[in-house]
């Protein structure tokens, strides 16, 4: 890909980007983590990794002004018109869509990644939210949605992220976070995510423990002392 | 303090609540922190104590919505104008109200803690801004106003949280959350804050050391590409 394509498309980009989780720091990371996988694989093709890397986020303003549409979708419909307007060739435009529509974790149609660059692109796209990158990524998510770190069960204990069904940092790691690091594609992409594992459990583990340590004695000692 | 006292200022506590990351859970860690710290200290009211733990973030609300607006000065307007309503006597909410002042970092007319039972307090809020907690908390509240992780400087380097002066989770770190370890009043909060220092350390070293690895090779990996 020649500087001109790559900054015409990263203005395409940027001009799609709004929110702060999946802001454009996220696009870069991706871009650049996909590089480094693209190094350990054959026949990559960079005109295609490159432009759906940038543009694999852009049906996300979508997605949150309608939580009903899949961010993949909307975003491949937009790469197709885009790219299509700019002259680029059909063969090319559907690479880059279908790296597009098999990003996602959710069904946008059960899309799998069928293409080099599509793998690639899913386990970049999914490395960014392993270890503590990915955790403070949820965070943030979860501070935009008002989504708490924890929820207590009806007896009071606090909901490990196992047993409840509401939504929560702790939920959100014992569903989808932790299990990410089974679902990669490529050598190069289970290296670096499991380079990245031990952070998240960590912190994981250590939130659990301080908000435990604050509960467990807290409510005992509280009755002592109102009685 | 009786059970039907404590009833009600929790009721009335819950009623002036509104925000995730300063929601209800966050008194009930302070108080149960607080009466753990209160353990290990002599002459601790613990009337004064508990209501003053129920009631210190009772004007975060106000702050929310004017951000010119200190919540530990309206908290106590509030629990002053509560109270004394509810026949409380003139000193007890007089300690009430200087805990409340007292316990926010910001400058609210300048005001330390002068009791134990305002120490107690202060130490316990702060220490739900240490360890895991606290940069889960502080990633939370990131989100809620749209603050970035990381902020990058003009020469694209990723800045630490000691050079930039932009709001970042990275920068608050550095300027806030490391700094907690060392204001601490009593001994045991001391104590509880330092079992969780290790925690946020790792997890900011971890951020960092991720975030680099994406950007340290991939901005030279691109250049190689788009050439």
């Amino acid at each position: 890909m020649d500087k001109k394509t790559y900054e015409k498309l990263e203005k395409y980009m940027r001009s799609c980007m709004q929110d702060s989780a999946h802001d454009v720091e996220h696009i870069y990371r991706v871009l650049y983590v996909a590089l480094d996988i693209a190094e350990y694989e054959k026949d990559v093709d960079y005109d295609v990794l490159i432009c759906a890397c940038l543009l694999h986020d852009i049906g996300r303003k979508a997605q949150i002004e309608n939580k009903k549409i899949a961010h993949a979708k909307a975003g491949a419909e937009m790469a197709v018109s885009y790219l299509s307007g700019q002259g680029y060739d059909r063969e090319y435009v559907s690479k880059v869509e279908h790296c597009i529509l098999a990003h996602s974790f959710r069904k946008s149609g059960g899309i799998l990644p069928e293409s080099i660059e599509a793998e690639i692109l899913f386990d970049a796209d999914k490395i960014d939210v392993t270890g503590a990158l990915g955790a403070a990524r949820t965070l943030q998510y979860g501070g935009q949605v008002s989504e708490p770190i924890y929820t207590r069960l009806p007896d009071g204990r606090i909901a490990d992220g196992e047993e409840e069904t509401e939504d929560s940092f702790f939920h959100e790691y014992k569903q989808k976070l932790i299990k990410i690091y089974d679902m990669l594609y490529t050598k190069r992409g289970r290296e670096i995510a499991m380079e990245r594992k031990a952070a998240a459990v960590a912190f994981y583990e250590s939130l659990c423990r301080e908000v435990d340590s604050a509960f467990r004695k807290g409510a005992a000692r509280l009755d002592v002392t109102i009685q």
